[in-house]
């Protein structure tokens, strides 16, 4: 019988998916120590979410020369906690269930746009203050402008068919996505995706190469004047993650005007504590809720034990991160 | 040749617009007395926007027995400064222009509903005061769920198509609505509208007719479930006008979580001061800021020029308030 450890939890409703396929599916938590002494090499797979962490020695320990761990599931997007390299030189595969929380993150995108936009939550901090501040908030709008999309992945698909339904012209930069996107002005890089748009949306990875991807020269490429010719100003959202928007140089972008409104879900440092961010009625944030929702978390559980039933039925996921 | 008043401004590209069509613009404040003198009789139209009161006393003193004004423009979407009924008998055309801040008021609309159930204020407002509620606020999707219309005019109709691309499925109750419109489900009372939708979006005038519509009784109706079984709760929306949204009903409905969420642009009370509302962390509220945007200004402009160039061509006008 198949054996599941689930270590960090998942939906009920994945349970009972799984155990309908006849596999035992064990819950808890297992420590270090104990995956290091070869807990979880009496599993045919383990299912984490971020607290497992699974290093190499980890990973070495749930083999054995009769079997053990053959595919390691990540419930959720991230997996900076799993040795990739090791678990493929064990055998095993490794999955995660990125399509999960795209619409979440796709209709956070757009909600944050246009908070910033339209000044949401200056209008309602002014309004608990008891002010009426009406004259204040004069906003723009998001249609007829262009949005870039530095990095064109399924969620900054999402997000480019969304933006469009209100009018916005898309353009991107990936490096990684070859041809035409209909629908999209894909550029050559990602200095003409800043040079053209005066809205741009962050959705790649964090890696060396993207690592401060958004700094203070190529926030000063930004337009200023809408696709319309309205004086819209410069707006950047990021949902993706910290560390790709150079936080200092945008805040100071914030001060000098070039950037006119900044919304962020994620940071360099989470949690954020104090940051000189906070200070400016030009920016505003939410702690990393973007896949946060009760639909990602539940697709997640599904999504992960329709893998797992995909795997030990046929031997092989149509998707998978090795 | 044909004299058009602009007493209380107008954007320089709709001057432009009326100067090309060979019209002779005339800009400039005329004081009541003047008014009342006769001093309108000597155009053919005027265009004002709130500062210039039009009573009956002040309509029938710009007309002549030779003629004078044949349109009176209102830059803009109140009318309650012009005598409409004097106009009619004088035989002057009122147009003003409703469809300038339609796309302004979608995009309010839709940032708003987006706030409420991704608890956007309250994210940014717990980051500034440096907590990390990233546990406190899971949301949920728009995607999937029903979005009821209460009224089916221009903006709600812009709102249902944007909703719709991030997969809702819309419902509409509006007795001054004829036949079926294509992609929204049609409600014969407003009752079922609420019985049918987790969220409701307010788009009708404010009338003896729809004074507290949104009621007690009407937000126990809503289903809480969405129409994928997804939990969200209900939440409600209203860029229309105050009073319609019974806001001591929906704050009630907030503290017993038969509502989640309640976000309003308008209140019956403007400015708002204080309100028991703003005690809640489940409402967030803007200052009727949902036409406050540079597009919808400059298109107010350019709209009415549209409208004096049809009249003055055609002798009538495809869209008039008499």
């Amino acid at each position: 019988m198949i054996r599941i450890a689930v270590t960090d939890g998942i939906s009920p409703k994945a349970i009972e998916m799984l155990e309908n396929e006849g596999f035992e599916v064990i819950i808890g938590h297992h420590e270090p120590e104990e995956i290091s002494e070869g807990s979880l090499s009496k599993f045919d797979a383990v299912v984490i979410r971020s607290a497992t962490k699974l290093p190499a020695n980890q990973i070495s320990a749930s083999v054995t020369s009769e079997g053990g761990l053959r595919f390691i599931g990540r419930a959720g997007v991230g997996v900076d906690n799993i040795d990739i390299h090791e678990a493929t030189k064990n055998g095993i595969v490794v999955c995660n269930t990125p399509g999960a929380s795209t619409r979440s993150v796709v209709e956070l995108t757009i909600g944050h746009l246009i908070a910033s936009t339209r000044n949401i939550t200056t209008a309602d901090r002014t309004l608990r203050a008891g002010e009426w501040a009406k004259n204040m908030l004069r906003g723009s709008e998001i249609g007829g402008k262009r949005l870039g999309l530095v990095g064109f992945g399924r969620i900054a698909r999402g997000v480019a068919e969304a933006a469009r339904s209100f009018g916005m012209e898309t353009h991107a930069y990936d490096p990684y996505v070859d041809g035409n996107i209909r629908g999209t002005v894909m550029h050559k890089n990602v200095d003409d995706v800043f040079r053209h748009c005066t809205h741009v949306s962050v959705h790649c990875n964090l890696t060396e190469e993207t690592r401060n991807l958004v700094n203070f020269e190529r926030i000063s490429l930004m337009p200023g004047i809408g696709a319309d010719g309205i004086e819209c100003g410069n707006h950047i959202v990021s949902c993706a993650r910290g560390g790709i928007v150079d936080e200092e140089a945008a805040g100071k972008a914030l001060e000098n005007g070039q950037l006119q409104t900044l919304a962020l879900d994620v940071f360099d440092k989470e949690p954020l504590g104090d940051s000189p961010l906070l200070d400016l009625d030009s920016f505003h944030g939410s702690p990393h809720i973007a896949a946060s929702t009760l639909e990602a978390q539940a697709r997640i559980g599904t999504e992960m034990a329709s893998l797992l039933i995909e795997f030990f039925n046929t031997g092989k996921t149509s998707t998978s991160i090795n």
